[in-house]
C-alpha cells in the first residue's frame, strides 16, 4: 500500500506501554532521536508489535507542526 | 514555553511552498531524513521562517500512526 | 506495508481540486456514500491520483467523533 | 448544529471498548465497512452511546488519506 | 446533532481568508480571544459564514495540547 | 519556543482525569468556558500538571472545525 502521509521515518520499537483501549509506542528512529506514537491496542496486536520490531513512524504533514526558539 | 506534544525534532528549514492559506515546510532533520509540514501562510510570517533557519518539527503523539512491511 | 490506522475504505477518486499546497480528494466509496479528504498536492502527485483511480480512504481511528441526532 | 466536517457516515453502533479516559466506538456503516473512533469516555456517557444505537461517524477532511495498491 | 467533540466554544466570524481549497477563519471567541480554523472552501459556502456571522469553534480533545511557561 | 500552533488560549487546569496512556485534562479558560484536552499521562507528568496550574490550551487551526446554529 503507497500512502498519501509524506512522513514516514524508519525505526524500531523502544517501548511499550499498552492501557485499555490505547497503546503507547516508542519509536527510536534510525536517524536517532524518537517519536512517540499513540495508537489502539488492537492495532498493537493486528501488527504484531514488539520491542525491538522495525517499523515506521507515519505522520499526516497536516499534522506536523514548527516552532523556533 | 513547555509543550506536552512529546516529538519535538530538531532541523533545518530545506524548502518552502506557500499559498493563499497553507504552506508546505520540508524540514531536514537533523538526524537525518526529513518531515514535511502543512502550516499556515500566516505561521510561516509569525516565525520568519526561510530556508536554512533552525527549526522544529512539532508531532502530538496521538497523531503519530505506526506502518510494518 | 501495514499501518496503523484502523479505517481503511476502499473506493475510487471521484473529483479532484487541486490548489497551490493542498488538493481536495472525494472518494466515491464501494459501499456508498463519499469522503473527502485533503492532502498535499506533492501526494496527489506521488500516488498518480486522477479520476476514477481505485483508491483507499484511510483514517487514524483517533481523528474520528461520533454524533447523535 | 451544522458542522464545517464534511465527512458524516450514518451507522449504528456495532461495539464499545470502554477504558479510563478514552473509548474504542465500532460504527457499523450503512453503506457496509467499519468506522473505528476513539473519543473519550465522557462523550460516550455525554452521548448515550450503546451497542445498536444510529450514530454517525464524523471526520475532519484535513484528517483524512488516501493510499493506492 | 450532537457531536462526541468535547470542545465547542461560541463566537462569531472576525476574518475569513479563501483559498483554492481551505480557507482559514479567525473566530473571535464570546469569552474573549480568538480561535483559528482551517476548514475547506467548500465548507464555508456550504456554512454561509461570512464576518460577524455567529458560529461554534469546534475541537476534538485529542487535538488539544497543554502547554506551561 | 515559539510554536506554528496559532490557538494558544492561557487557563489554569480545572481538573485531571490520568488512565494508563492517557490522560484528560480539563483547562479553565481566563476568557471563560473550558476546554478539554487528551494528552499522554507521560505529558502530565513532564509538565507537573495539578489542579490549580497556568497553563495554555494548545491547537494546530488545522485541527478546528467550524460549527453553525
Amino acid at each position: 500500500m503507497k500512502l498519501s502521509a509524506r512522513n514516514q521515518l524508519p525505526g524500531k520499537v523502544k517501548a511499550l506501554n499498552v492501557g485499555v483501549v490505547t497503546a503507547e509506542v516508542v519509536v527510536e528512529l534510525d536517524g536517532g532521536g524518537e517519536l512517540v506514537a499513540v495508537i489502539t491496542k488492537k492495532s498493537v496486536e493486528n501488527l504484531g508489535l514488539a520491542v525491538g520490531k522495525k517499523v515506521y513512524a507515519v505522520v499526516k504533514s497536516t499534522e506536523v507542526m514548527v516552532a523556533v526558539d
